[in-house]
C-alpha cells in the first residue's frame, strides 16, 4: 500500500484533532482512527468515525427490559446472554464507519450486504487509480475439485509466473488504452489536443475486474457482525476475509466485550440440526450410532464428524 | 414532564462526562447531549449521542466524486445541491440516537418508518410508568366534516370537562386494575400476600393507547429527514408533530447547513404534477386558464391554488 | 371470530375467482386461499397472495451457481443445502401476503419485524371494532418466579374469575365512553345531534390494549421463515405463537419442501458455543467433564445439559 | 441479443404453462411473461413472476382507511391520492421478478437500490458467458464539457472506430486469457491436460467491466417506481436508462392505473424549493423577478427557468 503525499497529510490533519466530547469514547479505537491498515497490495482499511462502546448495548438493553434488568451483575455477563439468545437489538445501537480501498471484484461480493451505507468513487465523474490486485505466489490457487466454489492446491513454478505475467499485462494494457479513450492520463495530462475524450462513464468498462475502487462504508454494530461471521469464515475468499479479519481487530479494540462474545458464539460456534442432535445424544450416551438410521445426507453426517474431530466419515 | 431523582442523576452523570475524542463533534449539539426536553404532558426526548456533523457529508460526497467535486466553491453549495438532486446517499454518513418518551398510540404511528432500529421498554419484563397522555383543551379538537383524518373546531365547555374527566377516568382505573391483576403496585408493594401476580405479558393488555412507554430510536440523517418532513407536516397528527418540531430544533444544533437546505428544499417545497406546469406555464404567460381543460381534479386544482395563495379556487 | 356478512361475501366471492395464469402455482395453498382461519376468540389469518413455490427457490439457486449446480441431484437436496449453509437469497425469491386481526398488543411485537410491508386499519380515518381479547382460563398464567418475561403456573378458582372480569369490564366501559366521546356508535348511529364528536385521532387513545386491529402483512418467505422461528418458538408470548402456528400450516401448504429444512435446521436445530462445543466432545469420547473448568456460566450449562436431556444440572 | 438453444427451450416450457389459480392475474402481463425483451447489444429484460394487480393497491388502502374510504368514487382516483400524496405503503402490496442480463459496469450502478432481493450469477461457480457490451457508434459521446458526469457531442470518424477497436479487442483478449487461466474454453473444453487451471474467483478478475453477468431481481412495486425514476431520468447513464424503459413497459402492461398516475406525478412532474416558489408566484402576477433579490443560485434559477420553458437564464 502507498499512499499519496495528500492522503498522508489528511490522515495526519485528522489525527490531530483534539476535541472535547460528553459522549462516550473508545480509549482503543480511538488510537488507530483514521490510521489506513494495508489489506493485500495496494488495498487498506481505515476506522474514520464511530459511535457508541460496549456500554451502549448494556444502555439500550436495559431501558428495554427496565427495572428487570437490575438483577443481572455484570455488563460481559448481559452481553453474552443477549449474543447467546440472539436478542439482536440492542448491538444495533453502535455505529461504525470505515473507509476502504479494495479491488472491484471484492467490492461486488461486499455490497451484497444491503444494509450499510455506501458511497463509493465514481468513475463516471473521476478517472480511477491506476491499481490493480495482482495476487502474491502463495494465494495463487487452483480450482478445488471436490469444492465448486473452493481452491485446491496451489500453483507454482512456469505456470505460476505466466499467470501472473498475463494479470498483470493485461490489466496495465487495458489502463493504458482506458487512458488513451479518455484522451487524458491518470496524471491529468491531455494526449492528444487535436481529439476529444470518451466520456468517462464508458470509458471505465475497459477496466479489469482487479482494478481498485474505494468507498465510505457505515453500518450497525450487528450486522457487521454478520458481515463479519461470513467473510471471516473459512468458506469466504481469501480476498474478502484479508479485509474481514482487519476489521476484526477493529471491532477488539472496539467493543472487546462484544467481541469476546461473538467469537465465542458465533464464529468459533456451530449449529445442529433436529437429526444431528439426536445422533449426537446417542454418542454421549455410548449407543451405537452410524449414518445409516441417522437420517442425514452423506455429506451432513461427514460435516457433522468434521466439526467434532471424529474419524468417522463415510465415503 | 417530571424526571425521577433516578433519571436526574443519570442525566446529571452523562452530562458531566468530558472525554476527549479525535473525531468531529457538533458544539450546539453537545450543549444540549443527553438533556430532557419536555414535550406533551409527560413525555420528552433526548438526544443520547451522534456521529458526524455538515462536514462528514461533504467528506463522503467528495469521495464519490473524486477529483471532479473539488471545483464547488463551498461545503454549504455542495450540500444544496445534493439536497435539491436528492444525492441522498452521503445525508446517510450522520447518525443520530435519541431517547424518548411518548404515548403508546403515539408510538405506533412512529414504528412505521421501519429504517430506524429501535429498543423500547418492554411491559413483559417490568410494569410501565404510571403516566398517561390528557391533551390540553387547546388541542381538543372535533373530528373534522371535510378531511377524514383531521381536526375540525375546539370542544369546549362543558362537553370539554366531560371528555377529559373520561380520559382521566377511564386510565387511571385501568392502570389500578392492571396493579390488581399484578398483584403489584408501581411502587412494587405487593397487594395481596395470598395471591399470585397475573403475568405482566397479560396484564399489559388492560392498559389505555394513551399510556406512556419509552424507547431508544437510532437513525441516520437521511432517514431522520424524512421522518421529520412527514411528522412536522401540517397535516401530521399535533402529537407527533410536538415531538417533531422538538427534534427539528435539535437538527438545526446538529448539523446547520443541511437543516437550511432542509428547510428550503424539503418542508418550505412542494411538488407540481406534469399537468400542473402547465398550468402554471399558462398563468405566468398570462394565458387564460381554469380547471376546465386543466385535466386536474376538482381536489387537484384547489389545492395548486392554494400552494400559491391565489383565490380562483372551484367548488 | 365471528365474520360479519360482508366479509363473508368478500371471501366467497375472492374464492370463486378461477383466473388462468402462466405463473407457478402452489395448488394445496390454493385450496385454502382467502379463507380465514381462527386465531384466538376474534383474531384470524388469512392468505390473501402468493408468488413462487419451491421450485422458485431452486430456479435462482441455479441461476447464481449456473452450471456448476448442475450435479446436484434433486430441489430437496438443494433446498437442504441452502437451508443447512444458510445460503438465504433464494429464499428471498417468494413472496406471501397475509390479512390479520390480531390484539393491538401483539400487533405491537410482530411489527418489530421491520422487513414486511404493511397496511393497517386507521383509527384515525374509522371507528376500531368493538372486540377484544379475554384470554381463555388455561392460558390465564401468573408471572414466573424464574423467567422475568414468563409464564409461571396457571391462576384460577375465584382470582381468575376476578380477572377475567376486570378486562371485560374495563375494556367495554372504554370502549363505550370511546362511542360517547366520537358522538357516534360503532354501528354509525349519531349520540347527540346537539354535540360534534371528539376527533378519531384523539378518540382512540381511551382504547385498551387487547383491542382488534387489523392489518395486509407481506414478506418474503426468507423473512417470514425469521418470524416463525422467533415468534413459534417456546420462548415467545402465547398469544403470538397462536398466530405463528397457524401460519405454520400455510407454510407447509405453500412450501412443503422448505417447510421440512425449516423444521430439521431451525426449530429443532441449536446451537453450540465454542465452549459448548468442546464439552459435547469430551463428553462423547467418555471423559470427565463437569461445570467447573467448562468455562460456561451456570445458566450455559444447564440450558446445555437441558438441550441433551441430560440430568446433570448444577444449582 | 441471442439466446441459447436452452434458452429458448426453457422460455417456451414456462410461457407453456397453463395454470388455473384464485389469486389476481393482469392479462396483458400474462401476455409477454417469460419473454426476453432485448437490450443493448446482448442484454435481455424478462418478467418471470409478479403478484397483484392495480386493484392490490385499492384493496390494501382500504382496508388501512376503512369504512372511511367507501366514498372515494374510483379506484383510478383512489390510486391517483395516493400517488399525489406519497402515501405509499399501499405500493408495496405488489411484487414482480425480473430476469436480467446486463453488463457488469451498469450492475454496479443497479445493485445501489438496496431494497430488491438478487441472485446473480456467480463466477466463483461457474464461467461467465463470452459476450461483452460494446456501444453503437450512436452512443459514443466524449465527456461532458459543461457536466462532470455527462456525455457531450458524439465522437465519430476514425477516432470512433479507434475506440471501438480497442474495446473489443481489450475484452477479447482479456477473456481469452482468461479461460487460458482457467485452462478451460468457454465450451468447457480443457486445454491442456498437464495443467490445473486457476481458481474460477480468481480468474474472473481479468475480465473487462462490460463483461455481461445476469441475475433474479425482485422488488415491490414502490421501489420498482423509485428505481425507474430514477434510471429512466435524462440524468441516468444512457445504458441504465436503456434497461429503465424497457421495464416501464412492462409496468404499463402489469398495472395501468399506477402507470398513468407515475408518469403525470413523478416522471413529468418537478419540485420547486420554498424560494422557487416565491419567483413563480411573482412571474404569475406579473411582478417584475429576476434573479438578484430572488435568493436562488445561478444554477438554481437557469434549472427553475428551463424547466417552465422560459428564455431568460443568466450566465
Amino acid at each position: 500500500m502507498k499512499l499519496t503525499s495528500e492522503q498522508k497529510k489528511e490522515i495526519l490533519d485528522q489525527q490531530s484533532q483534539k476535541n472535547t466530547t460528553k459522549r462516550v469514547t473508545s480509549p482503543a479505537l480511538e488510537h488507530i482512527l483514521y490510521e489506513a491498515i494495508p489489506v493485500l497490495d495496494h488495498g487498506f482499511v481505515r476506522v474514520v468515525d464511530y459511535m457508541g462502546d460496549d456500554t451502549s448495548i448494556v444502555q439500550s438493553a436495559r431501558v428495554s427490559y427496565g427495572k428487570g434488568t437490575k438483577k443481572v451483575s455484570t455488563d460481559a455477563g448481559l452481553i453474552k446472554y443477549l449474543m447467546r439468545h440472539r436478542h439482536s437489538t440492542p448491538f444495533e445501537m453502535c455505529e461504525i464507519k470505515y473507509h476502504v480501498k479494495l479491488p472491484i471484484f471484492i467490492a461486488r461480493q461486499w455490497i451484497r450486504h444491503r444494509t450499510a451505507n455506501v458511497n463509493e468513487y465514481s468513475a463516471r465523474y473521476s478517472i480511477l487509480d491506476k491499481e490493480f490486485y495482482i495476487p502474491s505466489r502463495e494465494n495463487l490457487a487452483a480450482q478445488s475439485q471436490s469444492n465448486r466454489q473452493g481452491r485446491g492446491s496451489l500453483i507454482n513454478g512456469t505456470q505460476a509466473d505466466e499467470i501472473l505475467t498475463l494479470l498483470r499485462e493485461d490489466a496495465e494494457r487495458n489502463y493504458k488504452n482506458y487512458e488513451k479513450m479518455l484522451n487524458e492520463t491518470y496524471d491529468g495530462e491531455t494526449i492528444d489536443t487535436q481529439k476529444q475524450g470518451l466520456a468517462r462513464e464508458l470509458a471505465r468498462m475497459n477496466l479489469t475486474l482487479n482494478s481498485y475502487t474505494q468507498w465510505y462504508w457505515k453500518t450497525d454494530l450487528l450486522n457487521l457482525l454478520n458481515f463479519l461471521s461470513l467473510r471471516a469464515d473459512s468458506h469466504a475468499q481469501y480476498e474478502i476475509r484479508a479485509y474481514a479479519n482487519v476489521m476484526i481487530d477493529t471491532l477488539k479494540k472496539w467493543v472487546p466485550t462484544t467481541y469476546e462474545a461473538f467469537m465465542d458464539y458465533r464464529v468459533g460456534g456451530m449449529e445442529l440440526s433436529s437429526k444431528g442432535k439426536i445422533v449426537i445424544s446417542k454418542m454421549i450416551k455410548g449407543e451405537t450410532c452410524d449414518h445409516e438410521g441417522s437420517g442425514l445426507s452423506k455429506r451432513e453426517w461427514n460435516e457433522l464428524m468434521t466439526s467434532f474431530g471424529f474419524e468417522n466419515k463415510i465415503v
